[in-house]
């Protein structure tokens, strides 16, 4: 991996990397926040997975995360949302292809050669960032926003041990029972639903809850919020399932990163002290 | 004016004015943050002036504004850089015409008719905001980034009575003696120099200075900083004159708002706490 450009920021260094992806067969990019605590030895890694059309770049530039990373003394990991290139699958849509990923391995063609965000994040991802970066692999954390928070909770889900601590920003709580995730699901699934509930945190948490306590904020004027993200599917879930969790409402927000740069101080600290 | 957008955020209000300016003789934007202290009684209000090429959304977006605002308990006001519009003079360069008013009168054609950027925030801005936002108007200040923060010290050291605090990040702190000053002054007011010395705050501090504390905070790595920035002439003004400033260099930080951001937090209690 190769450092495209490096940042003194809020202490630390902003890196933006990129890299040939034996996983999606593309070229990838990501950023990594080191606060200034890792001059000491290694810092809890907090993981942001960004939403729809995102890269990077938005919320290290509009999330309010590096200030909140600098003050908790925790790295930041943001990769992009899906592969990328002219040879790459995509759709005119928004809310497929390119800057959709959705964090899982597509299983249908046109999508299967590239398309497989969970693996390129936990395996090879990880490895590089365990290699080469001032962190401690044993403090983990995941968080996200909207097909990002989706993302977080159903990586968490599976992975509790590699993920230790879980928040998320508007998710998509439960992506089989809402038009997004149907689509997508469709499309890079087909019609599987044993495979649709492994990516679909509403249907982990009923058969795996995790022991961690799971930070859930949104706004209660997201636009979204009643077609998109169906929290009360999740909620049914987690509380038969004895899932720990707190989700909050808050009034007037919506989702933009205007809502999710006011409650990120929150959930750095919701990482940073459990880890 | 007219509310082209309003966005909770951060526990206060962020709204997006739209109106048309009789001092500039266009459509004008800019943007307004009302913390959530302004439930309780007027709130002190902070002038944020931005550089080259920007908008009001830079700062509003990337600065780290919104969350140091709300924490001091102070409003914020975002206006453009210049007038826009396919009516209005523009040029090829990214440092001349439309993104870059330079907060003065221009008295040479074709800037004229709509470059008055000073007379625009200094008088009708600033009576819309007294007339209409919870603001007290004994209580402001003003700040800025690059040709931004070049606005702020020249338009505090002409009004130190209505501007009573001031600050800048990485300012272009002499415009006579820089390229980008040069161009701009050379060619929005020809080569009279005394109205060059009415628009440099290195010229304005000696014949006037604030009984105001500047505060500076300057990359050490940033690019435009020993061609354009000048703050050596400023300095020396400043003591000979007893302007009181503290000019602070921060090794590795750079010219974006990445060093804008992470310094933010610092500029707005300065003013909040002196208002």
């Amino acid at each position: 991996m190769k450092a495209q450009q490096t940042i003194t920021t809020h202490g630390g260094t902003l890196t933006v990397y990129e890299h040939e992806s034996r996983v999606t067969g593309t070229v990838m990019q990501f950023a990594a926040f080191i606060p200034p605590q890792a001059e000491k030895g290694p810092v809890p890694c907090l993981w942001y997975l960004s939403g729809l059309t995102c890269t990077w770049a938005n919320v290290i530039e509009k999330g309010g995360i590096l200030a909140a990373a600098a003050k908790h003394g925790i790295a930041v990991i943001a990769p992009d949302t899906s592969p990328r290139g002219d040879d790459v699958a995509n759709d005119d849509g928004y809310d497929l292809g390119q800057g959709a990923g959705f964090y899982l391995t597509a299983t249908q063609d046109p999508w299967a050669p590239h398309f497989k965000m969970d693996q390129y994040i936990m395996d090879e991802l990880q490895a590089m960032v365990r290699d080469t970066l001032p962190i401690d692999p044993e403090r983990q954390g995941i968080t996200g926003h909207s097909m990002g928070g989706h993302g977080a909770m159903t990586l968490h889900l599976k992975h509790p041990n590699l993920y230790k601590t879980c928040s998320a920003f508007a998710p998509i709580s439960a992506p089989s029972h809402c038009p997004w995730g149907e689509k997508a699901f469709t499309v890079y699934l087909r019609t599987d639903k044993a495979q649709w509930s492994a990516y679909d945190a509403s249907a982990l948490v009923t058969t795996q809850p995790s022991k961690a306590h799971i930070l859930i904020d949104q706004g209660a004027s997201d636009q979204f919020l009643a077609e998109q993200l169906k929290h009360d599917v999740f909620e049914a879930a987690a509380k038969d399932s004895g899932q720990a969790y707190t989700l909050k409402y808050h009034e007037g927000y919506d989702h933009s990163y205007y809502f999710v740069s006011t409650f990120m101080d929150d959930h750095v600290r919701h990482h940073a002290e459990s880890l």
